[in-house]
């Protein structure tokens, strides 16, 4: 079934919010966590505090952690684990998921339920709040975080190479589109598919792009797919129209010019693993209880830094 | 492009080759090592040395080694990565790619040229010798072999549960399919999709199968799909027809009862992933040199138990 998140749930907190566009001067991952607990900012933080990794996150009820835990195993693509809670219930404290990297390395000074611009509320696997300020009065001793790796984190050496990423430029938010490549089911989590962001790169610039992205594995690495044929191959049925996110091409297949873009028309989209995807597949799963998530776009950002993570 | 597996080229040695069935007395993993390097041993080895480990080979020429682990860890299922050769050119001598066991613990005394009961050999990805006996004229100081976890490993545990997989009841090897199901491509190995195994199971068992296979994470782990309607869903043309190995269902989705099959109506197919994977992606790659394999079924056996690396 389709996911839930199409639903408009009244939008919560909306007269709180800050309308001043993000500030670039906040140049680290601490800067921008302190932005959000405060409500200062509100916004999709691509672009924001640049070389430093961003996390989507998805924070379950205890019972189903092994299960995530396993999904996350056996999609390592769409789903870098990066870290989790430490215990239960915290949500100041979390331990490394990975090899290479300390607790501390990763992110100190945390508040999972305010730290995020925005955030998703889901119960019994139904959208019950989209785009909320925190999950403060949702979040219960039995919940356990998880942080993805996010695409967002090697836009900086995309840029740094003379490939800065269409969205922002135009100061959009990723495309991101529903996909039928299965997930590789665990325990409760089956049915799940794959969900990608896209990027749009001339044919000529793809090596060059799978190049520089393909050692950030805890942050969906290279792309899984390019050029037009990817698109009815990945069951997208319109590059157009993005499930999350704002367009972002110049040109459709059909050579039609979509306004206010910047390009040229030799550009093909390029489609990435995407960190929506726990959460699509956690919604797909049907699982009982009270479910949250970051807002597509709106991450959790990191101390760990790019370079950190980098392999060779 | 199929792979080019299809082809029948001569199979070499086929005068050297015993007649004898596989003795079911080789019951640890150096008993079969030697069983095959004195070439008593040529057949499947499913059901070989219950518990122990059994594992796909795959040998590239060293400058597509890279590529080729960032690809396994990239698809860890069909191509769950446990060791591989401890330098270039080493073919008695591995190193273990799993945190958890020792270099030790999966396997001493091997010859990798020689202890799989059958090879085949591509070159410039096209199959140049088919289920040869040993690979030494072709091996040289250049190669690396990589050590790919295979489902037989779980065999001994279904078994054990009173879920013996049919085509060991039948004496027969385990049916295999090419999937659409895209792997992650990574670095030269594009274009790839999943090879899956098949074992027919009613589907009041279907949960009880995924619980016991679920934690062997290095031997593909529980089913990736299930149920008739998973045969269209990966793109399987026809289920009688398995691309490597044997059928073993006993009724096909027309109700058509197959022979000497044993078994009930309300079979259905569980599909896992398949170390028969990497050796696909490698040919669609149209990688150039000399690449060997292990025949479909022919697998290594190793030192290391399933009770070592199974995860709760």
């Amino acid at each position: 079934m389709a996911a839930a998140v199409d639903v408009n749930p009244p939008l919560e907190d909306e007269k709180q919010i800050s309308t001043q566009p993000p500030s670039l001067s906040l140049s680290t991952g601490l800067a921008v966590r302190l932005a959000c607990r405060s409500n200062t900012l509100t916004t999709v933080t691509s672009g924001l505090a640049p070389t430093h990794l961003q996390a989507n996150l998805i924070i379950l009820p205890s019972r189903y952690a092994a299960d995530f835990r396993l999904l996350c195993a056996r999609n390592p693509v769409p789903c870098p684990l990066i870290a989790e809670s430490s215990t239960a219930g915290s949500y100041t404290c979390i331990k490394s998921c990975n090899n290479g990297l300390s607790d501390a390395q990763i992110l100190s000074d945390v508040d999972i339920r305010r730290d995020a611009p925005r955030y998703m509320v889901y119960r019994d696997s139904q959208l019950a709040k989209k785009d909320c300020l925190d999950i403060c009065s949702e979040w219960t001793d039995d919940h356990v975080a998880f942080l993805i790796g996010c695409s967002y984190s090697f836009e900086s050496a995309l840029k740094e190479a003379g490939l800065e990423d269409r969205h922002t430029k135009l100061g959009r938010n990723v495309p991101m589109y529903r996909t039928n490549v299965p997930l590789c089911p665990a325990g409760v989590f089956t049915g799940g598919t794959y969900v990608v962001s896209m990027r749009p790169y001339k044919a000529s610039e793809i090596e060059r792009v799978r190049e520089i992205t393909r050692g950030y594995s805890e942050t969906h690495g290279e792309p899984i797919a390019w050029g037009w044929d990817a698109v009815a191959r990945l069951g997208i049925g319109d590059i157009d129209a993005p499930d999350w996110g704002e367009v972002s091409l110049t040109l459709t297949k059909d050579g039609r010019f979509l306004g206010d873009m910047v390009g040229s028309e030799e550009e093909v989209p390029v489609f990435w693993g995407c960190g929506v995807t726990p959460q699509e597949a956690v919604m797909r799963a049907g699982i009982e209880g009270t479910v949250m998530a970051h807002s597509p776009g709106h991450m959790l950002l990191l101390d760990v830094r790019d370079h950190d993570i980098i392999q060779s």
